[in-house]
């Protein structure tokens, strides 16, 4: 919103970073700086940076760390730049440093069972690499195909089969970064276990730049899991989907997905695409099952039969893979399909598993309320949903009305007894929600941490607190 | 060691606290304060506190820090005292809070899948109230019957069961602290998902008091799982043993438990017990496998085939549950049975999984130059040793070549790119490990985060950093 009209004029630390830097590292044509100026928030402030710096080594993050720490010029890191809250947004006079050429693949230790990666690597080249070796890294974002490891680990990112084998941040074993004094350090481990003095490895997940700049990642990975079975749902209420979902748990079954698909987003799937779900049902249930085995399809009859008693007009399970893939397109769809219809402002709340019918409600009467057309796709087995705010392009009024609705979504969930952030982290977008959901304390405990270990300030200032 | 002969005097600490709290939460009879002196870290430095608290409310909590932070007293956090590595440990003028009062499971929600609990509830007894529900908490330290779950949230406890699901860290959503300013503040969440601001709830896991003083723990349950199948492998040498980890690590299988108990443990259990284990194997292996239904069959078989493969002498599956119960009594008696030989030092280090049978033959012979007996137990699918250093009653000299060995033991588990603490923490014993693990970057951020959550130092002083 806020990019500025005019380039800024290359400053002292653009002639430092060229300087320190191998030939080609350091970016400053305008167009070139516009085109990384902001990430995936769409609605976000953003300003063109002073630089866009491309490192290839650690070494080289380090002397870009340097000489902005000198200039005392913002660093902005960058991953693929598929954030959803601003937290790659450049600033005025910032030096945007992107991974995209730190794409190396260390090392897949198999007897390990780790990784060592750059923090360029994308998300699934790195799990086609495991794949090879009969391993799985599970984090699975949506934006896989595209986001970087390193930007998953920065916003300590989530996903579809989060559900039942968590996030991020329960697989980063250790990793290096550039502190906020321009030090090259390894935090964390190696080990499958390890206590050894204050958790600084976890501290810098999820911190989204603001602690320091990842220059390398070790990972935990899992082996191969078994071939999941699929099963999906139609409902005719969100409420009854919400039994569902409460009826699974509640049966102690631990599905590998459960995800929830809404029909304003079926409609927008069948607009482009010629489906025919929003025809069958309000809302769609997609669940899987990676149990081992006749385990496997057990629990898949088992929540096609929850399914059944929660009143879903259908419940089965994919008779192949052919047409579980079907099913999730529907959801995989969803998102482009929506922004074909305007700008989509994506929504990341998370609520206790059991408020997910009620918060639906909410976000549907806020809708309502405000004159905005509000998707819903939702990890639902998690309580995360993602409500996805779309307007007409170039209708302002509309765009504030969807401003003011995101705002009370945030609100309601709060009500709820969930945080306005579930895995895209707080960036620009939730900086006012954090301030609501933490009290006062809190928010000063983590300025003291900010402080201490970024005392001059550098670090993706302006960005989660 | 350095316990002060003369009992400290009541100090102005102390009338201040008698002051702030209802009556009978403040001991200071020397016999009584002399018990809270030490936890089980037999070796390390202690001293007799100036008073030993016992509040019952976070309030009470909050009390007794904000009378510290005006007397400038050092306050010491306790469990259950089973910590091994003098995190608990006493220190001049300190006043101890013990969390033995605070024993409230406060809410176990089902469908949310997660319990509340007070920091001084027992870990068996939350694992009991949560399996009365058909919930787990997974974390199962040895020290489970007596080990409390702010305690084992202080030093991120693990246990037998984390090659497959963990440890505590894993498992804590939130709590509720008094940080270092004697704010009472809640960190983390409810939710499945979270990621709200820096993960501070994650930083005070394994911070051992040195962050603040936890008053309630919210943690993730798992539905309780299918029936365990056990194996047994006896073999020859610790190198058929850890092929034999290794090999199943390589198929791909995920054991529940995959435990090491070499011969100079077995001689001491049946010594005590009469169970003839020495006779047959200088190393047993015994694992487990919890996978659902058939798999489970499966899987044990498999790790026995692996086990035979690596040239175990027997390797079997238990027929029953008796017979599971007395192989892991073996590894359950270990260690009273080598207490029964004198005081033992426990050593915690954790190595890559491939190192295990490298490590432990330098252990082997660190043990022959410095004329010490070291019995081995090991979680081995996570490489996490602990050698046991005996030393006879009263023998000084032994006592000082225990620890020229457990200093060895250290500086050959981190050129094996391991670390000194694998689950016990730093606390005193492993402080200067800490030092020779970490570099002094690392080490100031480490002292730079203690600062600023603890400007005025109080709490836990001297421990970890």
């Amino acid at each position: 919103m806020s990019t500025t009209a005019e380039p800024v004029a290359a400053s002292a630390v653009v002639g430092a970073l060229v300087a320190a830097l191998p030939a080609g590292r350091v970016l400053d044509d305008p167009d070139v700086l516009a085109s990384y100026a902001h990430d995936d928030a769409e609605w976000a402030p953003h300003a063109l940076p002073a630089a866009v710096v491309r490192p290839r080594t650690a070494e080289e993050v380090q002397a870009v760390v340097q000489a902005c720490l000198s200039h005392r010029a913002p660093v902005v890191p960058r991953g693929a730049g598929t954030g959803l809250s601003g937290g790659a947004n450049a600033t005025e006079g910032a030096v945007v440093v992107s991974t995209e050429h730190m794409t190396g693949v260390l090392e897949i230790d198999p007897a390990e069972r780790l990784a060592v990666v750059q923090p360029g690597v994308v998300n699934d080249d790195l799990r086609a690499a495991c794949a090879e070796l009969g391993l799985w890294y599970p984090p699975d974002p949506a934006s896989s195909p595209w986001s970087t490891i390193g930007g998953n680990v920065a916003t300590n990112a989530g996903g579809v089969c989060c559900v039942k084998y968590g996030v991020t941040r329960d697989y980063v074993l250790g990793m290096q970064v550039v502190n906020g004094l321009g030090e090259l350090v390894r935090l964390g481990r190696r080990t499958a276990k390890g206590v050894a003095g204050l958790d600084l490895a976890g501290l810098m997940v999820g911190s989204e730049g603001t602690l320091g700049v990842i220059t390398e990642v070790t990972v935990k990975l899992r082996p191969a899991r078994a071939p999941e079975h699929t099963v999906a749902g139609y409902f005719g209420s969100v409420v009854d989907a919400g039994r569902a979902v409460a009826a699974i748990t509640a049966a102690g079954l631990t599905p590998s997905a459960l995800e929830l698909v809404d029909r304003t987003c079926l409609e927008a799937v069948d607009a482009w695409k010629k489906m025919g779900l929003a025809g069958e049902a309000d809302v769609v249930l997609l669940g899987r099952s990676d149990a081992p085995g006749a385990a496997g399809d057990t629990e898949a009859g088992e929540m096609v039969r929850h399914f059944s008693e929660a009143g879903a007009s259908f419940a089965a399970q994919a008779a192949d893979a052919e047409e579980a893939d079907a099913l999730f397109a529907a959801r995989r769809l969803a998102y482009p399909a929506l922004e074909r219809l305007g700008p989509v402002l994506t929504e990341d709340v998370c609520v206790p598993r059991a408020a997910v019918p009620e918060m639906l409600a909410r976000i549907q009467e806020i809708g309502r309320r405000h004159d905005t057309t509000i998707a819903n796709l939702a990890h639902a087995g998690d309580g995360n949903l993602h409500p996805l705010l779309i307007t007409p392009v170039g209708d302002e009024p509309a765009r504030e009305r969807a401003q003011a609705a995101f705002e009370e979504i945030l609100a309601e969930a709060l009500a709820l007894g969930g945080t306005v952030t579930g895995e895209h982290g707080v960036g620009l977008l939730k900086r006012d929600g954090l301030q609501r959901e933490q009290a006062p304390e809190v928010l000063a405990m983590q300025r003291a941490v900010k402080a201490a270990l970024d005392p001059h300030a550098i670090l993706n200032p302006g960005k989660v607190l």
